[in-house]
């Protein structure tokens, strides 16, 4: 029996407001429309970013939404005009799309494609609607994703097609976290081998990035946190040292300059503290260190810093989803897990069903989560 | 009659106290030691840098001090071991050496050779001792040059040997402010054929990176400044237009993202305004914008931005002497200027003979000046 042009009734988590516990609800989501493709979701990451937005401390955050942003799902059916995806291919939804021919897309300079970006940021297909809808009420979409529905609409052009050998429930998590990290590396900074590489942060971003520094050759591996029972998986992911703020008198950045002779060639900031950012930047190597800022920091903070650290030759950049663009790249990054070029199993320390999904945002809570993975489907 | 050896009186600027007009001495100048060559200097610019420590407000000024960085002359006489230039060489001094052989120089990623850092920052040589004395005082060195003076010693490694053909008093100015604004754009920021550029400030340093951005193809390139007077300039070394922020009730920044479709591609920031810093990086295209830090700061004041900024994509960069290493760079420089492609001539708005040097710094104060240079040989 087709589903093909009606709305189909599912599970899904709503956030009705900020600050409290998702819902299960049953909800309706229609079918897509012209370039947008309604997508069986089987796994979702939980990440940070979803529980900033439904703290409340998001100023754009909007509610009653559906989260969920790092999702591997396979398409159901597909509206109008749509041609790269057909009903059956695996996907992976991006929340930054890849339309091929805004003038971000054609640059060669970054992976920003701003074509959708106004609507995408109030909750709404471009058409200015949304596809959910819950006791007679719009549901907001989010991120342009909202996996954290058995069924969701995403749009054509946000949609990484990958190999439908690899397991959904793994290489979910490239939607978000572990792109970014890995991607800042490679994409970023383009970070060459035999370099001295800070990592600031040892979350699934951070450990990501030191998984892309050991790709390219790095030849030493810094991981800076102040929880020392995240070193064992750094240091297994690539980390060929590990320390501890707290362990030393100095500011982090003079401890960093005298253990590498000058500063490391590149940082990466990947805790979303602007003290830290500064930390990162003023740690590298005069005349050609290289900090990269990852981390989302509080609404309102700003970074500072001396001019002289850019003057002498520092520079300060920033990646969002690791500058990789997501339908051309993103198939290669599941390559590379396939391969076992690129560990991702390591970071699913926790399985819940969607029923217990406040459960993932308590773990994450908890500090000994490093991603938490929502099985969708039975 | 050699003075080969001998200690050469001369006549100099000596600055013997902050916030004083320079006072012409004799003074003597002692023979170069291992390392370091005698120059017998035949013209000199007047920089802001020289105003600046003069003024007292430069924490790291010494007095008394001869000035000057931005000379040209000819090797007068080699201490033992000097090789690379030879007595009668025209040479232009160099506050970065280019000693070829630290892991700055040898990095091929920055011009910033640190060698003989710590010394030239206490305006001494390398051995701990100046070469300057005046009424049985000790006279400090200035930035590894100090060519307000008819003699002055500076080592091998702070020398561009420069085609004897070319005028003195004008590629001397090669010495800093031309090469600090051309060198930040062809160098360090790399400016690509096509882009557009907006540079703040239209002094020297300013004018130079108009001229770089012309050279390089640059489609656009707008100048801003509050003063309208830079303007004919400024178009002159070709800028395609110039624009007044206190035209616009706006800020700068998005004056600049209307006028450009997003903003522009690069921009440089040629003033010492940390709130002209921040206006420059965030004034440049999302994605892909890419802004240099040129002028120098009040001491103490520091840059601030969103991260946000960065994260979007924005590269914040600065640059010292333009990236240029002086030695291997300056003679490409001066050749260009022989070949009619960078114009030196135009900043000489006024010519004095080191009797009058502080009448150079009342033209710079005036605001009509856009290099002094001082004729130090009759």
């Amino acid at each position: 029996m087709s589903t093909e042009g009606k709305p189909i009734k599912c599970k899904a988590a709503i956030a009705w407001e900020a600050g409290k516990p998702l819902s299960i609800e049953e909800i309706e989501v229609a079918p897509p429309r012209k370039g947008e493709v309604r997508i069986k979701v089987h796994a979702t990451g939980v990440c940070h970013t979803d529980a900033y937005t439904l703290s409340g401390k998001d100023p754009e955050g909007l509610f009653p939404v559906v989260f969920g942003h790092e999702g591997g799902g396979v398409v159901e059916s597909i509206g109008e005009g749509v041609t790269s995806v057909a009903v059956g291919d695996h996907v992976i939804p991006l929340y930054i799309p890849e339309c091929r021919e805004c003038k971000f897309c054609t640059s060669g300079k970054t992976n920003l494609c701003s074509v959708v970006r106004a609507t995408q940021g109030q909750g709404l297909m471009p058409d200015g609607t949304t596809r959910f809808s819950c006791k007679d009420k719009q549901i907001y979409h989010y991120m342009g994703c909202s996996t954290f529905s058995e069924y969701t609409v995403v749009l054509e052009i946000s949609l990484a097609k990958v190999d439908p050998v690899a397991p959904l429930d793994k290489v979910c998590l490239l939607g978000c976290g572990i792109t970014t990290g890995y991607g800042a590396v490679t994409n970023t900074a383009k970070v060459e081998a035999g370099s001295s590489v800070v990592v600031f942060g040892l979350g699934g971003v951070g450990l990501s990035a030191i998984q892309g520094a050991k790709a390219v050759g790095a030849k030493r591996i810094i991981g800076v946190d102040t929880n020392p029972r995240k070193y064992a998986m750094a240091t297994q992911m690539g980390a060929t040292e590990c320390i501890n703020p707290k362990d030393f008198d100095k500011p982090i950045q003079q401890v960093l300059i005298d253990m590498t002779d000058g500063g490391p060639d590149y940082s990466f900031e990947c805790v979303g503290s602007v003290d830290l950012m500064r930390a990162a930047l003023e740690c590298t190597h005069k005349g050609w260190g290289v900090s990269t800022i990852i981390g989302v920091a509080p609404a309102g903070a700003e970074i500072s810093t001396r001019p002289f650290q850019l003057v002498t030759g520092r520079t300060w950049k920033g990646s969002a989803f690791g500058g990789v663009k997501g339908r051309s790249e993103l198939p290669l990054l599941v390559k590379r897990y396939q391969d076992g070029e690129l560990d991702i199993d390591s970071y699913v320390t926790h399985t819940f069903a969607l029923d217990e999904i406040n459960q993932a945002f308590e773990a994450m809570r908890e500090g000994s989560c490093i991603r938490a993975v929502i099985q969708m489907q039975k």
